[in-house]
């Protein structure tokens, strides 16, 4: 999928929402658990809320965490739902949200599984070990790497906020800034994104300044109390530029029979491109 | 299992050897291959090296890029090479090469993956988004969050050496050292390890004199040229305080039917523990 075909649904569903499958057993309504095993009702409550918020979204994003802990029956679940989504709404654009990040060798193997052995289009990746750990998942056209340089979460200021003596020869950049200009170096708009959290608004028209083009992915609005208003007008590109992460708020909603059009009823106001 | 339990372990193999079981079915001896399905050769080749190995080493670490290919299936063999290693060499310390790295809610998850519905020891960490990426697996009494410092691969450089000008109030820091203070400062050395590369031995000392309790995963030596003797020097502490991993050096020192016993001969070579 290119830039282009995201921006062109973001224009046709005016709606800049990804809707994150952090999909935990725990918190799905009884009506969902009920006759069900755990795999079974996992995945009935995922195809349910895919088919519900898909008019207002252009993309979901599993979150591997929440299927690895099941097992081989959750990363079957996690297939199925892949499947469910690619044969049902092919509009969509399917993240996994997987933070992966290892050596070149292992790298390639981890491009492998979420590309070939899965059909998502686009991986997010922890780039603390460097460019090579993303350079293999740029090779599939069409596919994304979504490098996390400013995460949402109250440590990320541990280390991605740090200001860099040597930084490429230029002083006093932040390590998000450093990761993201090398790995602009290596890439183009058309396969790689950023995760920039929503939770840092104010800092998004400082990064869409030096990062005119990229996607940026933006988790941290509805449960973790950032603006997604807020975030489209500081961080909108030429090209749309966004994809608008909400997981918990949406995913329950609500607890009952209603579940479904409750969360398409939170997704239908949550990211709204009016461009 | 404990760090004085681990030393024991070193003491009375001789070795601080962790054996990598980065299996790739693609370079597997053809008699391993023949009559198999791919999970079931994955398997027998695991079961075969683990009880080749065992007497030369004192940790095993699937990297689980490894497994996740094979999708289902392969987590299913990851279980039941995790088990296998449980059940025939107990001693064994069992790390999951996961790199994973994300928001304490998914952390959380992460944690009960592999240490509840796998019975890992440790798991490999990366920190880029801060300290609560960690905590969660701090949680558990006698199993190791082994956070990523200074990582073996050419492109560590990008960002793990960067110098900080602003790290806890002290000017000229390095990113590692950044994280591994950090982590340090919210754990103690029995439930957190840090991975430390080989090829960057001449920084091994320098590490060591500022972390000198917690044990060092030491991946780089064999087919990424690192030197163990080296490590040994410059690394070790009072109560061993290493583990140094081989992976490929060791599974595919043959590709006859000798494999596992070729397997042996190497790890039986590597990274001895003179002390």
């Amino acid at each position: 999928m290119t830039t282009d075909d995201i921006f062109r649904q973001i224009r046709s569903k005016r709606a800049m929402l990804c809707v994150g499958l952090d999909t935990d057993y725990a918190k799905l309504p009884e009506c969902v658990k009920s006759g069900r095993s755990v795999p079974e009702a996992v995945l009935e409550f995922n195809r349910r809320i895919v088919d519900a918020t898909a008019p207002h979204c252009v993309a979901f994003k599993p979150n591997l965490a929440f299927y690895e802990y099941l097992g081989a029956a959750g990363w079957d679940v996690l297939g199925k739902t892949v499947e469910y989504i690619r044969s049902s709404h092919p509009e969509e654009f399917i993240i996994a949200d997987a933070k992966r990040g290892d050596i070149g060798n292992t790298a390639k193997m981890y491009a492998r599984t979420l590309f070939e052995t899965f059909d998502f289009d686009a991986v997010t990746l922890s780039p603390y070990m460097g460019s090579e750990t993303v350079t293999p998942f740029l090779e599939y056209p069409g596919r994304y790497a979504i490098v996390v340089a400013l995460s949402s979460n109250p440590s990320s200021s541990d280390f991605q906020g740090l200001i860099n003596d040597t930084a490429y020869g230029v002083e006093g950049k932040p390590l998000y800034r450093a990761v993201m200009e090398k790995m602009m170096s290596i890439s183009t708009p058309d396969n790689m994104m950023f995760v920039v959290g929503a939770t840092k608004a104010g800092k998004l028209k400082e990064i869409r300044a030096f990062c005119p083009d990229n996607f940026f992915l933006v988790p941290g609005v509805g449960a973790q109390g950032g603006s997604a208003e807020e975030v489209i007008a500081n961080g909108a590109s030429a090209k749309g530029g966004l994809l608008i992460n909400s997981s918990r708020a949406i995913l329950y909603a609500s607890s009952g029979e209603d579940y479904a059009q409750a969360a398409a009823a939170v997704a239908s106001r949550t990211a709204i491109f009016k461009g």
